[in-house]
């Protein structure tokens, strides 16, 4: 279903990201450290904006035109009881997404953000043309039986992340936020990022939606049990997704490549989002650069895949809704940082001595 | 200078402020449980918006028109060289708040809120119309030497804040962030809060606009000296501000007062703020149910006072300039609170049966 995409060759565009712009970097730094204020106390605020300084290679950015790309899909290890939803909520949930009324949607606009729900895999059918059909497959194989697809499908779907990216890019969008449905889709993050980093499921296995005590020790089984059994290479991302992951997360790590590729900052939100992340950052080190983290998650699996991409996230919302649903908060903090580079007085221009701009940093 | 303010009395103000409205509270909290989402998925959204559903007395609330007020005050402790920047910014840091060119002043505009700024003890002189001319004395007295003013000055300085909250409701605002301008305001804050919590200099004193570590250890020996000499009562507050406070703090410690009084939720912002929150507190037990906490502070004395006051503040976003940026900020995370109890749907609204409801609370 996804041959009417053009498929851009994912490989080629890995190896065609340049790093961050040193010399905008460097502009946006300093001016920055002209700015009438000790240096460095404005935080992550002057950090975010010196990084999309290295993004867009302009050290004033306006990011007002951005979206989140939500990428839906059903997952077969569901038959093991790893969640507490049915898996029919995908398709709901991903139905009401393009209604505006469930939380990603009420925020998204809130945050005068676009939302793209992309049908990577959702296993059922609709007649809703707001949402963007690739389906690679109908939902994934259970993967506590047999890899959850094939190598091809995995690169298939990083392609289709990357191609609605390309279309993003093409239409002006200057910011780009990941989100995800797919009931299941904390157990496949979770098993990508054990299989990624190593971490066994006693550190990296949450509660997702609202386990019960003995469903939560079942998932840390499966999960565990399914690692054993396919026993992905750590080192090529593509065989970890292909064995144990979701193809909303291989279509996340096109949206990744897609952003570095095309020079536009991509929120990380949640644990489904930094699996994708990690296997990005894998598939391309250094691809971290261009990505900044919303909010906190409590998801242990997060906290595993943060503990190696250093993105320090900057809200601690105590959320684990999922959908995206940092993406907007997140964006409100990059617009302050950009507004800060872009309006804040230098200490030439008011009259104060350098005497006030003292090193605050840590 | 302040008799042109008529000033409404303290004591009867904290003997009639009224705890949250239980009934709003259940109202909201029942609305907010029926929202399509696994019940507290939203964290601190869903907290907030219930909260402020308290102190208004509705469940759905418009919180656009929102103000800053930024007491500005000198610190006789200055002279004992517990800050890295001479005191004359003060007044500097004040008329450029006027001018909208500083962090507080790029960031308010960009939340759209409106900026207050109080002459309540700037030792200096100036011709500038947006400045509220406040000023209950030039500055304090050094605290390391003698009392930092009388008790009848705090009470002055309490009774300000409250009325330039009073105003401000009259003028329809919704909203309150509490900002401040004061070189030394980190050594009063920490101070007060070592007073109040009797946590020892080495806990409580950090080094906040960059000081030298020989800068630093002065500090930490002048405040433990300082609450040596004057013994403050820490079962009366008025008796801490009086001995090693700041007229800036006692000003905002009238502002959660009146906040409190005419029903306005109020932000609390960084260490200044949060020690006038923590006297409030003392002065009215249960008055912080009217405060939100915007960003986690690093300053010691935060810790310990946010150690008793639970606010839990919801953005980790590495800030340290004070002045109240952090306020606009938490104004954002504060209208997607409200956003989220008036527009997202029901599950009964939807077509997904309670099922997706799962206890997501910790």
């Amino acid at each position: 279903m996804t041959e009417n995409l053009k498929r851009p060759n994912y490989q080629s565009m890995l190896d065609a990201i340049l790093p961050l712009d040193v010399d905008a970097l460097t502009e946006a730094q300093n001016h920055m450290d002209c700015l009438v204020k000790p240096l460095g106390s404005l935080g992550k605020l002057e950090d975010i904006s010196v990084k999309i300084a290295g993004i867009t290679g302009k050290v004033h950015n306006d990011l007002a035109k951005r979206g989140i790309v939500i990428m839906a899909a059903d997952n077969g290890i569901c038959e093991e009881g790893v969640s507490s939803s049915p898996k029919e909520i995908t398709l709901l949930q991903a139905i009401n997404m393009t209604r505006g009324i469930c939380g990603i949607g009420v925020l998204s606009k809130w945050s005068s953000a676009d939302l793209r729900v992309v049908d990577i895999g959702i296993d059922g059918d609709y007649d809703n043309a707001k949402i963007i059909n690739a389906k690679v497959r109908r939902g994934t194989e259970n993967f506590a039986k047999m890899p959850a697809m094939t190598r091809i499908q995995v690169e298939q779907a990083i392609e289709i992340g990357i191609q609605i990216v390309a279309d993003l890019a093409t239409e002006g969008y200057k910011l780009i936020g990941t989100g995800e449905m797919g009931i299941g889709n904390t157990s496949t993050s979770s098993a990508v990022i054990m299989a990624l980093t190593g971490t066994p499921a006693s550190d990296a296995v949450g509660k997702g939606g609202g386990l019960t005590a003995e469903a939560y020790e079942k998932k840390k089984r499966v999960l565990e049990e399914a690692i054993k059994l396919h026993n992905p290479n750590p080192k090529d991302p593509i065989d970890v997704l292909a064995k144990v992951g979701g193809l909303d997360i291989a279509g996340l790590v096109g949206c990744f490549i897609g952003a570095a590729y095309y020079r536009i900052p991509i929120v990380v939100d949640g644990v489904i989002s930094i699996a994708a992340a990690l296997a990005a950052e894998r598939l391309r080190p250094g691809i971290k650069a261009f990505m900044i983290a919303s909010h906190i998650s409590k998801e242990p699996a997060y906290i595993a895949a943060e503990a190696e991409l250093q993105l320090k996230p900057m809200l601690a919302m105590d959320m684990r809704l999922g959908e995206g649903t940092g993406c907007p908060l997140a964006f409100q903090m990059i617009d302050a940082a950009c507004c800060i580079m872009n309006k804040m007085a230098t200490f030439e221009e008011v009259s104060i001595e350098k005497d006030y701009r003292v090193d605050n940093r840590e």
